[in-house]
């Protein structure tokens, strides 16, 4: 990947509001980006509204695996009890590339209480599933779909990045900061299981406070 | 407890920076608080230190089991590698309490990188082994220590505080109020390895950003 060619993003399971949103916020600022889903006409219908919101034909519709094998960095934000089958459907097209995972185990049965698989979290099934050459980075589980959409509105909440690559996470920490965030290098991938639970704080916290977008930011240290 | 009877907290494993720290900042708001330590003459001399800070004899020492079995509110803050022995010693003397555990299961081989024991987190162990009848609440690891015997130094770092009973996690907050921290509700028990395992996540953050004290905010509602 070279300076003058553009990085492209595929958002996997992009039909969803957080997808959806960050796919947007990619476009917005230079990427070229493809919504990926199990139906390529629906992908097709998500990126002509993003499209719409962008004033520009800009971004892509194809299936998963085809927007997986077109894409310089793949990003995941399927329901978890989707992420095992499109790991396997995009496996191979994968190797080599940084794969972003979104994901969060949520518990169907209690969304406010944090469960992690038994592998430690998500991320590092997701590791585990693609193999050593795929550069998992865990990232943007805490980001609320609330104000995706609105592209110039700078989020109140930090983004914890994880995985055991330096040069993925430095590429992902400049994805985040091309959406308007700011992201730190929390660590190796295993942490992985602190961000996603973190999820289901967050909407415990929203549902007490009747929020709509708690977050989250790093203190004691400049930015 | 009444509210003219002084709340009692013992802080076991106190003889540590961040037990004592906690101690002396209860001590200062008025609770009545013992030093719990393996070595009664060590918990002895730690309160002997903090009495001179606070210029006032006011902090007990005991054994770990008399502090626990003094105490209306019993504070764990013991390496992790002694959390097991220590929840045995005390399980008779400890029960109907509010029982607030501040470890975490750090990974000796690498500090920086979560990793949760089979029961899903160091709380969740304590609570197992306790019984039902313990009000186990996880709580303030994320604290650096680094600041806290500055009694008056406003922490900038929030408290999650987790745990099943809603009134033992009230009497939480109040304690983290009383040291000068916000605290919020996090949810249920369970979502303590999000809070223990954070503390690898602001280790790292530490080192890499050679800071002293870094540590999280919840944004995006009003406190």
């Amino acid at each position: 990947m070279t300076q003058d060619i553009v990085t492209k993003i595929a958002v996997l399971g992009g039909t969803g509001n957080e997808g959806s949103g960050l796919a947007l916020r990619w476009a917005y600022a230079g990427y070229d980006v493809a919504i990926g889903s199990r139906q390529p006409q629906k992908a097709l219908a998500v990126a002509a509204g993003l499209d719409e919101l962008l004033g520009k034909e800009l971004v892509h519709g194809m299936s998963n695996r085809d927007a997986a094998a077109w894409a310089d960095i793949v990003v995941l934000t399927v329901p978890y009890a989707a992420q095992a089958a499109i790991l396997e459907e995009i496996r191979d097209v994968v190797q080599g590339k940084v794969f972003v995972n979104v994901t969060v185990p949520l518990d169907p049965d209690n969304v406010r209480r944090a469960r992690m698989p038994a592998a430690g979290s998500a991320a590092v099934e997701a590791q585990q599933a693609l193999g050593p050459d795929v550069q998992v980075v865990a990232a943007f589980q805490n980001i609320s779909a609330t104000y995706l959409k609105e592209v110039e509105h700078e989020l109140d909440c930090d983004v914890l990045v994880c995985g055991n690559d330096k040069e993925a996470k430095r590429q992902v920490i400049k994805l985040a900061r091309a959406a308007n965030l700011h992201a730190w290098d929390a660590g190796p991938i295993e942490n992985s299981l602190v961000v996603e639970g973190l999820t289901s704080v967050l909407i415990h916290l929203n549902i007490t406070h009747k929020a709509k977008a708690s977050g989250i930011r790093i203190t004691g240290i400049s930015r």
